[in-house]
């Protein structure tokens, strides 16, 4: 059990710059089997697990004529751009911030092994976290907090913070009893992170580094260890 | 001199989902030459036309050095993506209503002529609009009013409305003396284009499309049509 809060930390549209590319990706499947759903409205719904994606933007009954071959395109689609996939401004500094704090961090991602693995690699960031889970690991996927009890589990430590870009985020992390920062890195946007109950929004990874050591941020720190 | 308001309608986000993908192709496009700007901060500035992006992106340093070819290759990425772009739900339905109401319509765009001919046929609008701009009109493109300023002139009426999805639009159509309806549909959210200036804000255009015969919208359309 370490002093310090670890640090469940989300990958896509949090360190690495992909929700535009998974929101074309949803839009580009979908209109392939006949559904018209915008790149805008599949944005909105980055975040949730793939397992939940679907059937919230077309309903119960297109996720069970069509989810599976959905989430097959939108793999194969994606697949193709990955590798142009950067990372956020500040990915890495957080990470080495985090580390030098004596923070442990799990990456707490519903991406596939693979995609963990590649983020990884791209942001040289092996060292630097303890862990990280997938969608193997559970079997419902943000907004339910069964991910981060995974990651919370892997910390090992007394208390957990979640860091988010999406409100899926933070509707898990709450789930999973954490509070939450949500970073508007993504275009979710600052007022839908609070509505869904971030403990605190920062503008994007620069600014969250800036308060680090901000007696605000550290306040907010404590608070999130005693909460538990 | 017509008795209706004219319509200055944009197409990128407005009438087809093509946001997302120039803000992943701008993003790319950037990162080759070594800026990193991130998919959703370039996504807020797509709507401004490209001659005004680069450099409200990167500075004008960096529109010095790199504006051409930043221009070029986002053009080449797109052409690419350019198949895959869908009209949004409701593009049809509103120009067709626009049509039966004897609204004259011109599509005021700074994408190229022949994006815009390829929209036109997507939309199988060619016998729905009275005309269109393109990049080549005007020296400066949105937020500047000049390009609203042509499409007014092409729609030879007394009055004429704006209908548009990003802040962009609804800054220019004020500065050509147009009152603007800000629609909510490719992600740059209610609040930015209250916050613009938009003296109707509206979900998407099927939600235009139910206060098309309303008394408010009637009543903001004769508004318009006075206020000119």
């Amino acid at each position: 059990m370490g002093r310090r809060a670890g640090v469940a930390l989300d990958v896509d549209g949090t360190l690495v710059d992909s929700v535009h590319h998974h929101a074309v990706c949803w839009q580009r499947a979908l209109a392939q089997l006949g559904h018209d759903v915008s790149a805008a409205r599949a944005h909105r719904h980055v975040g949730m697990g793939g397992d939940q994606l679907v059937e919230a933007l077309i309903g119960a009954e297109g996720e069970a004529r069509d989810g599976d071959a959905l989430r097959a395109s939108h793999d194969a689609l994606f697949a193709i751009d990955l590798p142009t996939v950067r990372p956020l401004p500040g990915a890495r500094d957080l990470l080495v911030a985090l580390a030098r704090e004596g923070a442990p961090v799990v990456l707490a991602s519903s991406a596939s092994e693979d995609e963990v693995r590649h983020y990884l690699d791209l942001l040289d960031a092996d060292d630097l976290v303890a862990g990280w889970t997938t969608a193997d690991d559970v079997d419902a996927t943000k907004p339910d907090g069964a991910l981060l009890q995974v990651a919370w589990r892997t910390l090992g430590t007394e208390a957990a913070v979640m860091i988010g870009d999406s409100p899926w985020d933070v509707l898990a992390a709450q789930d999973a009893g954490m509070p939450a920062i949500g970073v508007d890195a993504a275009g979710f946007g600052c007022a839908s992170l609070r509505e869904a109950g971030a403990a605190l929004v920062v503008d994007g990874l620069p600014d969250l580094l800036d308060r680090v050591h901000d007696e605000p941020f550290v306040q907010w720190r404590d608070g999130a260890r005693s909460a538990v």
